[in-house]
């Protein structure tokens, strides 16, 4: 493609609201503008990246035996009802009523049309298991959107249903798209753990995993063992058995350091009072309380329901003597004496000894994980590290087809309730991803296989025939190979020709300059400091071998 | 592909909702299922139809030189309201507010947002001309959807903007994507006209074309001249010169025929009185009319109007003595005699002369053309057919860069306002007029290019193990040779799934039957009569020739 006809000027600055180098590149090179908050249209280099990496998916999802089809982003509101899903979805949820007033929702995701669908179409066994996905435009309305294409209020993502007559077969094929997902991420370049994950408001049985690009930028954070690849999502991430730390120092009265505090939080749990104890300085993760409760909502305790347990205001609750399960975690549970509230205004207690003072019936991993702690599974050290989430993978169990009563006959005319799995990957999520992880301080490096060109062409000086001629030669010659060529056929100085390069981030670029009145040209790769001088029909026969696409 | 993964049960009988025998056919098939009226969900195999007209489109688009991107759904209000849509679009426009109370509209069209990004990115003439297309999901909220994908909420669109230095470029971009939309509609297989249109509520100066897929079951209607290939839409088609017909027989005074009649209608025009007069038998067209008076409203005169300007109710209203501009229409200009109101309750006027008893000063071309009508170029006869439009290409001047103050510096340094083109393409709305166009009484009959498989390959004895071997054989051959392939997997009766292979319509089938023991195998053309039998190697070759992608 000639690249007056492809690109857009490119701008010199980013404006001042583009928080993040991937997000500043984005719009710098011309790849993506904004159009409103959270909402970009896609300029014809940065459509073809979106259209690779879909491409990328849709290899790989069809490989593992996934249908693509397309659902509508108009959602009856019913639907949503029918889920529960419309009062619990928030105002994320974008609503609207159509002119004969009847309520629509604009799908953020489509568990309910699917479910809805297999319902009226699949009646038997016989038909199990079914796997679809699609490839389409989701509508959520963040509350902040933020970093461009990271949290758009219009996006695209990939979503996959999937429908099982048993654990068996869903525990089988989510195994199938684990590594899929697995496939996909290496092909686009992307540095990602795979690690657990709760399953959380989608609402699931079983077993869940993200994909998690790791980035400094990320919204998400994991916690990973560096001795034996444990990952896990903060929300999930197990804390190793913790080592009793011994005596402390009391000597200095006056100010001890938060660990030496027991935290006691009340939560409401499914209508219950329940107390949860952390150490001073480490946060309650609330849902390993509630696994551990077993309940379906928990809620920090309000004012009156703190009085009336304990007695006196919040922030002088403590476990001497209060009357209301003691969730223990286990890090306190090692201390061997601290300072904790008394349930009486103002007044601390010192000295409290867990197992004396209080019971340790109730002992267990309760807080989030953090950076030194022991790992669950080998005893080494947890890092925490940031992400972005880019994908993740679900177990729902039969959340959906119970709520649509989508039932098939069995072989001995029993009915069964199917079993779902469900699947996503932020498409344009992921291309603002590379964007973070693929750029030095020039601009964008795109992976091979997503790039919007394999070559870029860039005569030197635009006055030169020669020159433009020989350029124009390698653009017959490569796009005649099938290769996808970009060429700066602009009137423009080197400078700005170079510059708008490294923006772009073009994996393979060929200099047409001096050389070329000995019949060279030079072949660069982008982001690293290497460049071959070579004539010009051996440069074509090169970048046409490099840019073979890899075999899977 | 395996039919028990790709395709979701036929049906036996479509929903009497559906009103069209494509629409029957495209239900019954599973191609698509309705979610809510005009919104659908494409399953499988309707998805690879969508997927494939959308690549012909691609290639077509892209050889014109048009670039393609991606535009979102939501747009702020704030854009329609700086072209003036905002009202004029009516409740057809889908508004929604989101969290922070800001109204949006979901996407009809794209003319606001490209050319405000159009102002955003492009400075100078030299950029000029460019050409940005995309193929995405449009909101229209019809009053009466129909049809099932002829007239939906939610649809798929091809929509092209180009923008340039002046109308000779424009012009000539316009023929090459006049061009490419015959080479489109031709690879599609359907059978269509393009007819002169009228650019209507987009506003267009200068030139518009609309294609017509001819149809009993459409909603636009086209004069079409058989003699010479004059082709035009009924809003737009001229009616040639009338020839006089004559004294007419006047000797029965009751029943006079409705051609004996001259109608009067009044109309508002631009706040102006004006009255059209048509034979009693004919239809006002108001474009023409509106044209002929170079006003930007007309609308139907009101009661209390027609009673200032004829001092009598409506329905009495007449030439004769009438203070306002009388716009007659030739048919009526060549009659000798005809009754008509005498702006009085009651009361008609027969033997009425035009020229004699109103001013003919203003005769002109103002009603819609009939079948038998004089063709405008070549004197034949006009004859008028039923059609789906699926494609509008216009010319749209400065309409919307005027709006948007979209302007570029040209090379002596002065202000250029672009001048612009639109295009469009109903995705959706093509593949329910090829299924109209193609099917017979049992099923569909899709075109090679669009179909979602080349051959289907049916073994007709599920429970004959060498019929499933060669079936399978057949299947991993084709798949190898790159040959899109269905297989019917399923454990079915021969009767279930011939009929199922007809409703598909999928263009080549290999049938094997009782002849595999002999090492034959039948080959059929969906759609004819014609069935080959073959040794299975030499099936393998033709059907691989056979659906060789054709040249362009």
């Amino acid at each position: 493609m000639r690249q007056t006809r492809a690109a857009v000027p490119t701008w010199r600055e980013a404006p001042a609201e583009a928080e993040s180098a991937g997000h500043r590149f984005l719009l710098r090179s011309g790849m993506i503008r904004q159009l409103a908050a959270g909402v970009f249209t896609y300029l014809p280099l940065g459509f073809r990246v979106l259209t690779k990496i879909s491409a990328v998916i849709r290899e790989e999802l069809n490989h593992a035996g996934a249908q693509e089809m397309l659902m509508p982003a108009l959602q009856p509101a019913e639907l949503w009802q029918a889920s529960g899903r419309y009062e619990v979805y928030g105002s994320e949820l974008i609503r609207l009523k159509d002119r004969h007033n009847r309520e629509f929702a604009l799908g953020p995701t489509h568990e309910e049309v699917i479910t809805s669908l297999i319902k009226q179409e699949i009646s038997s066994y016989r038909q199990l298991p079914v796997a679809f996905y699609q490839i389409q435009t989701k509508f959520r309305d963040e509350r902040r959107p933020r970093s461009g294409l990271l949290r758009g209020r219009e996006f695209l993502m990939m979503d996959a249903y999937s429908f099982h007559d048993g654990y068996p077969s869903l525990d089988t094929f989510y195994e199938i798209m684990h590594d899929a997902y697995e496939r996909i991420f290496t092909r686009c370049g992307l540095e990602y753990r795979g690690v657990e994950a709760d399953a959380g408001a989608i609402g699931g049985q079983g077993g869940s995993h993200e994909f998690i690009v790791l980035s400094d930028i990320g919204e998400d954070t994991i916690a990973v063992c560096g001795s034996c690849g444990y990952a896990a999502n903060l929300e999930k991430a197990e804390v190793g058995l913790c080592q009793n730390r011994g005596e402390e120092d009391w000597s200095h009265e006056d100010k001890k350091p938060a660990s030496s505090f027991i935290k006691t939080i009340l939560y409401n749990a499914d209508g219950q009072a329940a107390a949860v104890l952390v150490r001073g300085d480490r946060e309650v993760n609330e849902i390993k309380v509630k696994q551990a409760l077993g309940v379906q909502e928990l809620r920090l305790a309000e004012e009156q329901e703190i009085t009336a347990w304990t007695g006196t205001a919040s922030g002088f609750s403590g476990p001497v003597g209060l009357a209301i399960p003691l969730l223990v975690d286990q890090e306190v549970a090692c201390m061997s004496e601290g300072i904790a509230g008394a349930n009486e205004e103002d007044i601390h207690l010192r000295g409290v000894r867990p197992g004396r003072d209080f019971s340790l019936e109730r002992t267990g991993d309760y807080r989030n994980a953090v950076d030194g702690d022991a790992c669950p599974c080998c005893n080494g050290v947890l890092t925490l590290q940031r992400g972005i989430e880019i994908g993740h993978i679900f177990k729902l169990g039969d959340k959906y087809t119970s709520a649509f009563n989508a039932e098939v006959l069995q072989a001995d005319g029993q009915i069964l309730t199917p079993v779902m799995g469900c699947y996503g990957i932020g498409v344009s999520r992921l291309m603002a991803a590379v964007a973070e992880q693929c750029h030095d301080e020039y601009g964008l490096i795109w992976p091979e296989e997503i790039a919007p060109f394999r070559v870029h062409i860039i005569p030197v000086t635009s006055k030169d025939a020669l020159q433009m001629q020989t350029a124009e030669k390698l653009y017959q010659d490569l796009s005649g190979l099938g290769v996808e060529v970009l060429l700066d056929d602009r009137d423009e100085r080197p400078g700005v020709k170079f510059n708008d390069a490294d923006l772009f981030g073009i994996p393979w670029r060929i200099v047409v300059g001096k050389g070329v009145t000995e019949g060279r040209v030079e072949v660069r790769r982008r982001g690293t400091e290497q460049a071959d001088s070579l004539p010009v029909d051996e440069a074509v026969r090169l970048v046409a071998f490099l840019t073979e696409p890899t075999a899977k």
